[in-house]
């Protein structure tokens, strides 16, 4: 389920020829949000103005090997709660072009905050739920 | 065939809450990648250095009704040949969640062009098979 | 006071070697927000949630020559009222390396909304009087 | 000479009202390329297909405040060799509105290769003169 697939567009590249490393972290977000849809969750809940809002705290990425324009590739990703306001999404993307190849490794660390004061909140039941999936 | 769905991710919005303009041009884009390689071309046609490019030289677009994150849609596009050199793609952004609602209606303009010298060349056979289709 | 200068950074750039099209928006629309901070405005007219927003509902662009990364440019910008609600932006983009060579001409069709309920609602003071400039 | 100031456009920005994670790592890579280009190198060094390329293998952010549309900002950067060729920029992001408020933190690690083949490749002259500034 927490799986995505998705082919590189020129968009997604620079004139070095290959994906632009700020957009392997767009990638991986995009994943982020396809599992939480397929999980049932209303994608409003990130934007909403009046509630709650999971902002990222952290993120690192090693980008093993160049991604270019035409690729198929497929993201995994495995959450994991680090608290009662706190979880952190890990990301491995493979090359479905050549599988068993992983190209890139990717963390995002978010945190749930109340959107009107910023101050941290629990983690909404939907969430756990999804998070402990 | 010429058709292509897609969610709208965070990514494509701004802080006014909906897709920011200028990646309408980047989902119209992504579709017409899609159609190209669904008719067996390869996408790397497009990056070639020592081959043809295919630049835009024109595009506008009408933005009809706004686009939030979350929201499924679907892009149907239609070439048609301007001449030797050059061919058009109008785009239909339709609403999936409330289909018969038009979301934005764009056009492209692309000239095939030698990439190295830069100067108008005819358009190759795969491409004029898409176009003609 | 409506020209803005930029050099063009890798991330604006595709794996065809040059400015990715849809970027040729972002830069005139940056240009915009430029030109309105340096009349006094305060961009969160942009976004704000209660107020009014300026959306776009149609957009062209003619792209006249490639521009590379690294290369400095100028967008030259002029706005015109076009009735009480509405307002037209044409942007000259050039080449500061080789001045006079124009690299792209653009226009944005703005309205101004109630960003509530999204119905149209007359220009506010400050936006007409840098409109009329 | 290795700071950059730079003001939060619209496009920097998602729906959740404040920039979107993964361009805080655009805007580092912006502050790269103006000091490269102040320390007097052509920014083709970073596109070049025939000679050598400096990807990106790492980078980390962390995220400390958020920023909005409109805000100006500075980024302070300072590189570090790593070996022959490899090296490691670090970035502060800090806010011109309210100085002494560090916003982010960003890490990027750079490895010097063959363009062609993709083998490692001693950094050149120019580069090592700037990192070692």
């Amino acid at each position: 389920m927490n799986s995505y697939q998705r082919t590189i567009h020129l968009a997604d590249t620079d004139a070095a020829g290959v994906v632009y490393f700020a957009n392997i972290f767009v990638l991986c977000h995009e994943a982020y949000e396809e599992a939480l849809a397929r999980s049932g969750m209303n994608l409003k809940v990130l934007v909403s103005p009046s509630g709650i809002a999971l902002p990222i705290v952290h993120s690192s990425a090693d980008f093993l090997r160049p991604l270019f324009c035409g690729d198929r590739l497929e993201v995994q990703l495995t959450p994991k709660q680090l608290g009662e306001t706190e979880f952190e999404i890990t990301y491995q993307v493979l090359s479905l072009t050549t599988p068993q190849i992983t190209l890139a490794r990717v963390i995002t660390r978010h945190v749930c905050i109340n959107a009107a004061n910023r101050q941290r909140s629990p983690l909404p039941e939907e969430i756990l739920r999804w998070v402990s999936g």
